[in-house]
């Protein structure tokens, strides 16, 4: 376990015009490291988020039980080549981490053509992309080549070499913990196991990186639990290890393809009416851009491990485009070109009033139930009607009123009123200023 | 508190042709009086209630804490105009009331054109009209014409008068419970502060008073309780001195702009649910007019006072045009002609519908629940098929003994049969002479 | 009481493609018998079912009182026919027995034309027809023919004669348990009481007799209890006998009109949400035909008893096409052509299949609830993405290991992921297996 660097003192201010080109530049930098779910690839991309905020690295060595799996064996690699008969690297590792199997065992062997196609993988339909393939739990080696390439090769004598190991070792993964003034969480998880992949992997990391730099900076009601782990076996060893920490994660997000130029795709935790479920939906609604919500389902990231029945957390989903929705998945073209600087800075931007919503969630009473209080002698009500603006204020304090018994959150208040919860909350926060509003006692155990 | 005048002897048959013909008459009897929230137009308005129906009328004095507002001072206007150089009366408080801002002070001024116009109000888009002003709670004055006649105004030097009061005195509001065979009380509330409008006010106005004039001649199971206040002001102060009553009010509708010739608009009570709720939901489906169901929203008549948090009453909104969606609202178009005598009479009677469905809205035991009763044998059961008419009798008889398990009302029965809750409660009938069918003990705790 | 016959040593095999010719020639033997709700007829219907399954046939006394019923004296009818004055038979019992009105009283009158047509019924839209009809509780007389035959009748001297008997005597019915490995039950109930009506009541009664003759070849979960009654005085008079049994009744269908050509349609239990209206619904949604699911009304055949608020049993009613939709219905033309093989053989299966369902329908626990278990390592898990019927199974795993947390069925589980209830339980099936999952105890009383 090594602790991180401490935080940048040059933070990034959330709504900076840069930020966008400073997450696609976090992507960059990270885009050529060969990561897989253990080893110096992802060791390497924990160490270079630790260079931004304070992430602190665990250790966890090959073999820990954790639930029903088994920590694997290390896997690193150092070269890997096809070699034709003249020498020449037809397939070369260093050209693309991809041009391997992920987690393919040491190779060194002739092979005719024949033999060596059999482990060979390509994509008919996209004949220049480069598949992104693994084997972390069956013992195999092979290369991933474009299907153009592969086509072109010729009967020969080939040498095929995979310079890597598996052996006893470690999984890494990074954890941050932004304290607020609640020990109460909301959880942020982002996968990090992924060779050259941008969207599918970097993108997620990258914007998880700097919420953290900025929440940091900031003074939270929540506490904030930031996990750069490898997919599936990450969360596993995560939640194993921190069974104690459960029951205090009150909301969370994995982000996972938050990179591309699509709109926002929202997948629901098991729950379905989790409040960061309808926090989130609030805001894609009544944002101008067209997004989806989608179903939980058992199948996607890391949220198949939260929503599991032993913890059914309420931890939904980020995307743009989901995977399974774009044909560069999993392919070399999920590269640099197909994130975008804009996207990054939406989605993190996106993050941020999620938070900033689920922070300012509150229940309220009215002081004043029976009947409405005289708001103008307060100057809380436009004395000549007219602007619209002046109108949903005024609204926005009558709902608040009226709803304000204790049960209902902003949330709630915004939801049924149909106004923006920004709107909801000023009302709020006004009404609170003039002693006409107080936060519910125990309002969590509403 | 004065007594009212006893009861007219000669009541007026709810089915009388002639009904919407009185219903005006007594509009137009109201109209040309200068109501205020408070003042002799209102003590005026209620006086002539009293001549109908024994209003008792409530004189509540200036400074009374009422909740968070303070019965204000008592507002009265004996004339106002603005004469041009010539002594003409160009703007004249004797030919509309609504051409004096309602709770202007008193004033008597000598203004160039450009000065007056700082004190007068129009409607650019309606040349013709007369907006209709308020400024209840902070001190000002001025005149509102139409934008025609303000256009016509030549350079000159104007004397503005208004021979006005403000002064401390009393709010009035006149109550009358028609009492049941039950203590528990259906309220009934019309608002009568506006001057010269006929639709926003005096149309429920006078509905309300017919309607207390014909419950006051029937047994009821509910006692029936009919308020006559100023808006917003007449219901806070009625709900701080009748905290005792409010347990007792069991359903309750707001009657405004019931006069114009729109279908019907039901806005529901902040519950959403509330038996009242679903019964005008019930039969405004069921009747062959068009008509609209609104959610509840804090804004709009009184509802805002009896659906506030402290209280959450099951009051609801009858409309037929609801204010905001005609332009005749709160203009001088608001007259006699934009409320039509069929329209008052078609409210007057919905609302004997809808009182009539909650008088007769019980729970019944079936008390043969093990299989259908022979029905046959009690001449309950065509004996040849054929009159649909019968058949639909018949499949009321049936509905009604299938759900009577003590857990649903005739309304429960009406809404999952489909059928008309008259048609479901005449089947209950039938079976309870029948011997086949007992009310629910204890149904109100249900 | 007498005992039916042992069960047919050779028995049908469900998915015989004979199957549908057996059902049918079944009907075709019980087609020719005159039955009604009592007497021989009944009687001769419920020996040939017992030939088939050892149904127990029950006698209950003319005056028996069954609830609000009491058992009718048991009708008889030898011969009936209307002669001309020449002494032939213009009307005539042998050819239909749909030409005497079902439970005449005897008669042997001589009538004017006039005098005969006060007792004649025809279909006046369907010339050729003849209707049927029934007067059980009200004693009289009558006969039913063709409109063309009607009015092909000339001025003469009628001699009317029914031979038959109205003479206390008994109801029968007949009743059936095949025993499971719970005391638990699902009920199935045919009427059989209608006279040469082939889709209502024959396709039924055949349909339940041979699902008795298969389930008593298995080995099933629940114990399946046959009725064969006599509608509505039937099910009343069992449930009298048998309120015992009625705590054991967990699911029930009645099956009627079940032999047309028509898609299925269902009408929902009382409840509306029973397990088997669920069940039905979720497998008639995943077939490819057309289909229909009725909201519970109290009105159609047994299930209005089965259903009624003392019992309220969760039993809904199958049909193909429902009675009132076809014109043939309680007509001559519901005859043998009128019913397909292919039909009944269809409804048949269906019926097997909604018994499936509920035998298999159990609620699980996950073994392994925090986090997935590592599928791969007990080759639950494909290791080669691609066919899209592994991807099915695989989703189905996940699903069922993600929503088995002992609350939800089986069902459940299928209604929540989209997937057919036989791929969720081969899901289950293959976890149990693997130790990962276990029935959930107690699950009854979830």
């Amino acid at each position: 376990m090594t602790a991180g660097t401490t935080i940048s003192a040059a933070r990034i201010a959330p709504d900076s015009p840069e930020i966008g080109q400073l997450l696609h530049s976090f992507v960059s930098e990270l885009y050529p490291i060969c990561r897989s779910i253990t080893g110096n690839g992802l060791r390497e991309t924990l160490r270079r988020i630790g260079e931004r905020i304070p992430v602190q690295i665990h250790e966890v060595p090959t073999g820990t039980q954790v639930y029903d799996w088994t920590v694997p064996r290390e896997w690193n690699i150092r070269d890997a080549w096809v070699k034709n008969s003249r020498g020449e690297r037809v397939i070369d590792f260093q050209r693309s981490n991809l041009h391997v199997v992920n987690y393919s065992i040491p190779v060194r062997k002739t092979l005719s053509l024949r033999e060596l196609k059999e482990h060979l993988h390509s994509l008919p339909d996209y004949p220049d992309r480069i598949p992104y393939r693994t084997s972390y739990y069956r013992e195999t080696w092979g290369f991933c080549v474009g299907q153009r390439d592969l086509d072109g090769l010729p009967e020969d004598d080939y040498e095929a070499v995979i310079n890597s190991s598996l052996a006893d070792g470690h999984l890494s993964y990074g954890e941050l913990l932004v304290p607020g003034e609640s020990s109460e969480e909301i959880l942020i998880s982002a996968h990090c196991c992924h060779p050259s992949l941008c969207n599918d992997n970097l993108s997620g990391v990258a914007v998880a990186c700097f919420l953290a730099q900025t929440l940091a900076s900031q003074t939270c009601r929540y506490s904030y639990r930031f996990l750069f782990i490898p997919g599936t076996i990450g969360s596993i060893t995560w939640l194993s290890r921190n069974e104690h920490v459960v029951p205090l994660i009150k909301h969370g997000l994995v982000l996972a393809c938050v990179g591309d130029r699509g709109g926002f795709s929202y997948k629901k935790s098991r729950r379905g009416d989790a409040e960061i479920d309808r926090a989130v939906q609030h805001l894609l609604k009544h944002s101008s851009a067209p997004y989806k919500v989608r179903e939980f389902s058992p199948y996607g990231y890391d949220e198949r491990q939260y929503c599991s029945p032993g913890f059914n957390l309420p931890v939904g989903c980020l995307n743009r485009t989901p995977h399974g929705e774009f044909s560069e998945y999993h392919t070399s073209a999920d590269n640099l070109d197909f994130v975008s600087a804009d996207a990054l800075a939406g989605t993190f931007r996106k993050c941020l009033e999620i938070f900033d919503l689920l922070e300012r969630n509150h229940c309220y009473l009215n002081l004043n139930p029976k009947c409405e209080p005289q708001l103008g002698k307060r100057g809380l009500y436009r004395e000549l009607g007219g602007q619209s603006d002046a109108q949903i204020r005024e609204m926005a304090i009558l709902w608040v009123l009226n709803l304000s018994d204790g049960q209902n959150s902003l949330l709630d208040v915004a939801e049924r009123s149909g106004l923006r919860f920004d709107v909801i909350h000023q009302a709020a926060a006004s009404l609170e200023r003039h002693g006409l509003l107080t936060p519910a006692r125990n309002q969590e155990e509403l």
